[in-house]
């Protein structure tokens, strides 16, 4: 089951610019920088109610960060839907004939498995099913 | 006071194909329809936890959403974020140096106030402010 939105997905050129903008937007201080080296990004997470906004930076020029950039500029990347089973809304979303950029959970930013849908099957909308992991 | 995501603006081409993709995406079935003249738009809400998925389809050639679509596709067109006090957020960010399109709220879709922020000023994100309106 889909419970909430997780977080927002904000590809950045410069988490040192954007994470002061960030902060006088929404009136809070950053609550943590993390590194996910699998998706070459570093991360920045700002609270908002029951969710987070996710700032993201690349740190590769082969990052899909860096490449989301080049081709859109900076803006929403992607959207992530906090699931109670990954596994089981995975196979819902393929029984349903959505397209999978992930088939199995793998480990994202925050300890979360994360997966993402292929934004082709969602109207352009880059979507992450995520679940704390076990 | 930011409080929350308040919703997530997404631009479809149509509502008839979009609702039933977002349907299965969420597991839910699409709480309301609402036409917003003043904006050109159709919208289509979706509970997701405290916030919505809203759908947004274009009405007239010259709507925002008609144009976002042709320069960058379907996709996230803005993130609207709740308010405890929407005059006092606008005085904020515009003392804080962010441009704004809207300087005095106007009415919105579900009854609120809302004005956005200029994506100049927020990094390529069309950001909302939103307030239930009095």
């Amino acid at each position: 089951m889909i419970t909430k939105i997780d977080h927002l997905g904000i590809a950045v050129r410069s988490l040192d610019e954007a994470i002061p903008l960030w902060e006088k937007l929404l009136g809070t201080t950053c609550e943590r920088i993390e590194e996910v080296p699998s998706q070459k990004v570093r991360t920045a997470f700002f609270a908002v109610g029951e969710a987070h906004v996710e700032l993201l930076e690349a740190t590769a020029e082969d990052s899909p960060i860096a490449r989301y950039i080049e081709k859109n500029g900076e803006g929403v990347q992607h959207v992530a839907f906090a699931t109670t089973d990954l596994v089981e809304e995975l196979a819902k979303a393929k029984a349903d004939g959505i397209r999978l950029i992930d088939e199995v959970p793998r480990p994202g930013a925050g300890g979360k498995d994360i997966a993402f849908l292929h934004p082709k099957s969602t109207r352009g909308v880059l979507t992450e099913f995520c679940a704390p992991n076990h």
